[in-house]
């Protein structure tokens, strides 16, 4: 987020609902969200459901700003990106690569982790780090 | 389709019976095959479960063919391709690599993009976009 | 395992209770793998829950040894050797790569070929082939 | 280049002289990417020998912009981006797919199928094709 | 070979002339894979160079049939069929992948390995043994 | 090295003379890997050339352990493993992951880095340092 922030203008968080039973429900991870990015001034985070690329029209942004941190989340984002371009051709996307202290960090092992009361502090922030032992019962 | 159907004699589709939750039953993904290979004379539609290689032996057929789309396929079609040899040696597994213009093409980002209204005219064929408006109640 | 009782002294191995609805249950599977096993004098079975580093400390262990089939197996082994090297470093993550005829292997595929009568035999030791058979009733 | 126009303020083409030998020397390159890309008024076009980011520092780059095009790809422009960063953490490198139309376009066959007298005007701009004709004397 | 064979009514095996230096020149590789095949009767081997399409044409070949031994085979294949559909839309490209016991059978390695007299007679065809070990002066 | 030496009661590595013209040569090599692991007691540096596992066998070894960096490392190394173990079963491949702050390191990059008199003191050792600056006359 550092980094997105220094190149863009502005930046918003889109924070999705998801389908599935996730740990923390949307307003919990929009909260995360927002605590962890709180000293941005130009960074926002939303909640949205639904299409990315309506989500993306509301808030009249021309770039969808992506993290690529292994080769096996490039063929889903690829084709991501191409059904978007076929969608809204206006909007483009982009990628990052993470530092590499980041690369083996995956949210279900953190959450596995943390689950057994292992420290996760290393590979979260710390707001998170209270989280998730409130959620788990922990402290 | 097209380009199976000019290889082959005769192409048997199989529309294999889903264990998970799928947006289309068995019969309905049967019939939006049929509707969409009709012109073509020797191709027929059958939906099956049970074991691949047991339907190909009802059919007497010689060739499984299947589509590589991405290198995340390439390992578990090698894997299917590999098992099935072994049960069956007298079978061969082919593949075929999409048009480029296919690639991106991902069902589940299809079945999203429909479900939150947004056009997937140019993904799928005619009748699959009227399907997909009536299973959604969007038309 | 025969390659592994080889190379080092002791190997412990760790059946882990899977949170997913699995075909055979905890107490099966480690009773499975301790039929397999039972010629090896120094391998021995135990089933486990939690975090793996946990059971490797009470194990004093030094080594994870674990087996990598394909290239999509690499990355998700790669963040979990980051991940527990980062939570204990004493402890590392090898790699052993299978015998080319293991390769197409998949649990997955042999419990489906398995479920609908097929022949498994020269994927699975004859114990496994006995318990599959008696799952699903075909015997 | 015209997504990549659209994108940012201005864009410098840096095209890298090789060590390899290559089909068109550096001034060669440099033309052709010139002629293609005349219509742009805020792109220019640039050849460099030595280190990319000494360049991007000398043009007070603030962006790397690259095309991930295949996963073989991935791996690299993943090093090389955090080598990058390493060396200078003020520049960012960002990461376009392109329009699948062009997935599977390769320079090297591009100059085999021109070298033997194919068709190549699908595949490249109609400045290149001539370039390509007089090249191999083909015209 | 043997499974291409049996799936087509006619099987030519083209061999391609090298812009590396190569261990064996053209006719002796088409030497080499005439000798392998002589027991095929619907199978010739021609060498050839220019283009391969050019080639299919003379030959009146509808199919080109190409081996997948890895995930890094599968990204320049891709490419090649691609390039090759665009220039010749009548032909087709189909993989085979290879029989597990030969995945890991690399031509650098076997190479490497006859030429310090490591025995390679379980990765290649007797008479091949034989010529390496001519060629490297080994009996 | 640390980590291998850690885990084993001897380690030899293993320098092979390369058929391509390196940057240092094959005593240079030893030499600087020699000044880099001399704080090990129970490391040893040989050149070698000719086949890894004559060099395996001629010192005893049991073990050929080998570093994954990438996906695109695994497919190779998965072939000479196979291949090696096809040669002698008794000796066995082992693989560790690098820890994260290695992964984007490429000896090419460095190379080219240190070529153009930038700053590779993150990259490799103090002496390796040395070493590159000698050789490209830039100190």
């Amino acid at each position: 987020m550092r980094r997105a922030a220094g190149l863009f203008g502005g930046v918003v968080v889109a924070v999705a609902e998801s389908r599935a039973n996730t740990l923390f429900n949307l307003a919990e991870r929009v909260g995360m969200a927002r605590e962890a990015f709180a000293s941005f001034d130009n960074v926002q985070v939303e909640g949205f459901n639904g299409l990315l690329m309506n989500f993306v029209q509301e808030h009249d942004a021309r770039v969808v700003l992506r993290g690529l941190r292994a080769v096996s989340d490039f063929e889903y984002e690829f084709q991501l990106a191409g059904m978007n371009r076929n969608l809204y051709p206006d909007v483009e996307t982009l990628f990052l690569t993470p530092a590499e202290k980041y690369t083996f960090i995956s949210a279900t092992m953190v959450r596995e982790v943390a689950k057994f009361g292992g420290d996760v502090s290393k590979f979260v922030s710390p707001n998170v780090v209270t989280r998730l032992q409130k959620k788990y019962d922990l402290n």
